[in-house]
Order: structure tokens, then sequence, then C-alpha cells
């Protein structure tokens, strides 16, 4: 196969009609076939939710009167199920979830649904990489499409190892002003959050979370921190959570119960 | 502290009223003082979703008369986070998630809202654990409480490594016909799964999400096995997806893009 034959799923969990995703086309375009498989609504913060207990609706979508993707009715872990096992003509030979609007570092890949898209095609043998742009307000997203390009380039042309997704971290700069990707870890640093506790009008309470910023992290090796130094930041993701540098000192407690 | 001075709180992903968790709260009560957290409506399969768009709100729940504990409008993730910094009267010494009606292992650990409210415990450093009992229909939840018991104390007295949750899994099995605890490893084997197509009374298609029994793993130390052959599996869970295996050789492998 040559990379022009490849097909890359695109997906996210910003929605199908949103711009980060219609940006990802862009660069996607340019390198083989390209189809859409993403949640309706917006899903932010979904973690790695899937839809068991209901059915999943996928409707046509189009932009300008062209077939533009499938919209479905459940997570972006669902799109990627969805899609890989029914809805596209064979397996992708890459996964690409985003553009994410805003960051994805630390402890937040695990409430990341741009992440769980990515993780959920590494789990069904597909190499995949969540894609995200530390910007906010009004995006940049072509600053970052030249990173998305080279990347899915090698991606189709390298593999990656099995069962792995990359969380790959854009920080929002023109192109000729990032210092190169980093290889980095998943920051583990506990947050600053809080929840600020209102009343409503008829004297209930109720909780907005906040402060969900990053807390500080020096670690050189870590995501958040390549990102703050101008990298793009690529964290290698596996689908194990067994904490296995404790496993031994555990096994030998539990005989003394 | 003495253990009977100790604060447990205690929730899941069934929803306040769930079975599991009045069977949960009287194996804690045995240990130490309780407090209930849970999500109010159903949250199977939510993975470590957390509400950042909409408020909160924490409802008094009271069972015969009696105040029984919080149902909230979020997650489970988000009863861990809500009652440690708002609801509590102060820090817990251990958080219990369950009793889930139904096995969580393998892969399904990413899935689960069991196991994410123990993880979320986990990353504020309080001790955990998530408990399910591997039954589906009239589980015999009184066979658990044991099990929950010698654990629940066993962690009070000796901690957990700093940001480690518990995810223990007990056969459906009398007290006396358990081989034992044994400490194992998250399995990786994928499903078999697949969607059935179906279509409405108006000719649209829609999909269900079929066949997510685990697939045939043969290693003696990961937890669907151990679940398998009589014992309660206990695999600890650490919140780092960072796929450290595979660093070194992507980071060469980078440099050469």
């Amino acid at each position: 196969m040559t990379v022009k034959d490849s097909l890359i799923l695109l997906t996210n969990d910003d929605g199908i009609h949103a711009e980060g995703l219609r940006y990802l086309r862009i660069a996607s375009e340019k390198i083989g076939r390209v189809s859409i498989v993403a949640p309706e609504a917006e899903q932010s913060a979904v973690g790695h939710s899937i839809t068991l207990y209901d059915p999943i609706k996928a409707h046509e979508i189009t932009r300008e009167g062209v077939f533009y993707g499938y919209g479905i009715s459940g997570t972006p872990a669902d799109s990627v199920k969805l899609a890989i096992y029914s809805l596209l003509p064979r397996r992708p030979d890459l996964v690409i979830s985003g553009i994410n609007n805003g960051a994805n570092l630390g402890i937040n890949v695990l409430y990341s649904g741009t992440v769980s898209a990515a993780t959920e095609a590494a789990i069904l043998g597909v190499p995949s990489m969540a894609v995200s742009l530390a910007a906010k307000k009004a995006p940049p997203f072509e600053w970052a499409l030249p990173h998305i390009e080279t990347l899915a380039r090698w991606i189709i042309n390298n593999g990656l190892p099995s069962g792995v997704a990359l969380n790959v971290n854009i920080p929002a700069l023109p192109p000729d002003q990032i210092r190169g990707f980093k290889l980095t870890r998943q920051g583990l640093a506990r947050f600053n959050e809080s929840f600020e506790r209102r009343e409503d009008p008829r004297g209930n309470n109720y909780y907005w979370l906040s402060g969900q910023a990053t807390s500080d992290e020096t670690d050189d090796g870590v995501d958040v921190t390549a990102l703050k130094s101008g990298y793009v930041s690529i964290t290698p993701l596996y689908y194990d959570l067994t904490a296995h540098s404790c496993t031994e000192q555990l096994a030998c407690a539990l005989k003394k119960i």
C-alpha cells in the first residue's frame, strides 16, 4: 500500500461540526483517503465512556451539499468502535482524534474524550493519535497542520508499537517558532481544583468545579513542561492501568492477611 | 486514629439506590464511620467522565426516614471529587466503590465507572478500592462482604502506595469456596465484540454493541484467570497511561523525522 491509498479515520470529542475537525480533514486529505465518524454533539470530559444500554444512531452529515461524515449519537470511543466494526469499507490505517481546542496534558488525559478515541483505536489494533492545540479562544488551528501531516505520514510509514496511541499536544505558536517534537511522559501532578458552592433561587445548593489549571511541573520529560518550552509534546499511551511498580510489594503484603 | 474512628466514603456507578451499595454499607459500618455520595442515576460504562460544563446538584437521600447519603447529578468520579472537596466533614481514610453487579476485568477497567471512582480517589491521595461481584442476575452480595471487610481493614491499617487504587473482583461463590486473595495484572486481551445493525420502523439504521464477553486469557497472573480459578482478584491500578516500555524506542525513531 502506498501512503496515498491509506485510509484515515478522523474523530473528535467536540462534535462533527467542530472547526478543529474541519482543519484536521484538510491536513489528512493531503495524505490519503479520509473518513469522518464523530459524535453529533459536543462530548468534552466524557473520558472513556461507551454506550452499552442504548442503540447508537449514525446520521449522514453533509457540508455544502457534499457527504462529510457520520454524526453518531454516542461518545468518541463509540465513534471509533462503530467506524471500525461497521461503517468503514475496510480497517483504517490510522485514526486521528482532534484537533482539540485546548491541551490534553497530565492527569487530564484520563478525562479526555479526544484521547480516549485514540486509545480505543489502539485497543482495536489500529495506530492512532490524539491531537490537541494549546489555545482556548480563537484557536489558530492552521498552525497545527504541518506537524499533524508530518506525524501522520510517519505513523503510516513506520507503524506504532502494538496497542500504543500517541497523545500529541501542540503549542499555539506559528510553525517556525516550534522547537521540535519531544517524546514525553504523562504528567502526574495533582490539580489545584475546588468546588464553588452556589445557591439557586429556591435555596438549593449546587456546585461548580473550578480551578482546573495544571499544577507546576518542573520535570523536563513531562508533557506539560515540554509544551511550555515550545515543543510539540508526544506521549505514547498504553491501555494498561496496572501499577506494575508496586505489584511485588503488594503481593508480599497480601500474603500476610 | 483507631480503625473505629476511620471515615469511609462509599460510592458506585449503579446509583445511590442500588442494592450493591446497601450491602457495601453493611460491611463498612462494621469497620468505621460511613458516608455515601453516589450518582442519583445509574451510570454504567461512563468511564472516567467528569462534569465540567454543568453545575452538580447534591440531594440528601433518606431511607426509612433516616439520612442515607448524597445523591448527585454527576458521575462516579464527580461523586468522589465533590465528597472529598465539599461534602464530607474531613478527608476520608478510605474510598470504596461498588459493589458492582458484574466483574470489571481486563480492558473493561477503562470503561468502568466503578473503577474510575476508585482511581479518582487515588488521584486525590485517598486509598481506595473498587469492588465487583462476578454475578449478573440476583447477585449474592452477602458473599462478598467478609472479603470486603478484610481488605478494608487491611488498607486502613497498612495504607496503599501513593496514588494506587485496588481493583477487586470477587467470584460469585460462598466465602468458604474462595481459594484466597491473588494479586493480579489487568488483562489486555481484546474482546470479541461487534455491532448488530437494525432498522427502525422508518427505515433508519441503528446499532447495538454486542458480544462484550472477555476473550480467552490463559496467563495465570491476569485478573480474568484468577477470578475464573476461584480467587479474589486484586489488581493495583495507577493513573499513568504512559507506554513506558516503548518510550526509548520511540524517542530514537522521532529523532529521524
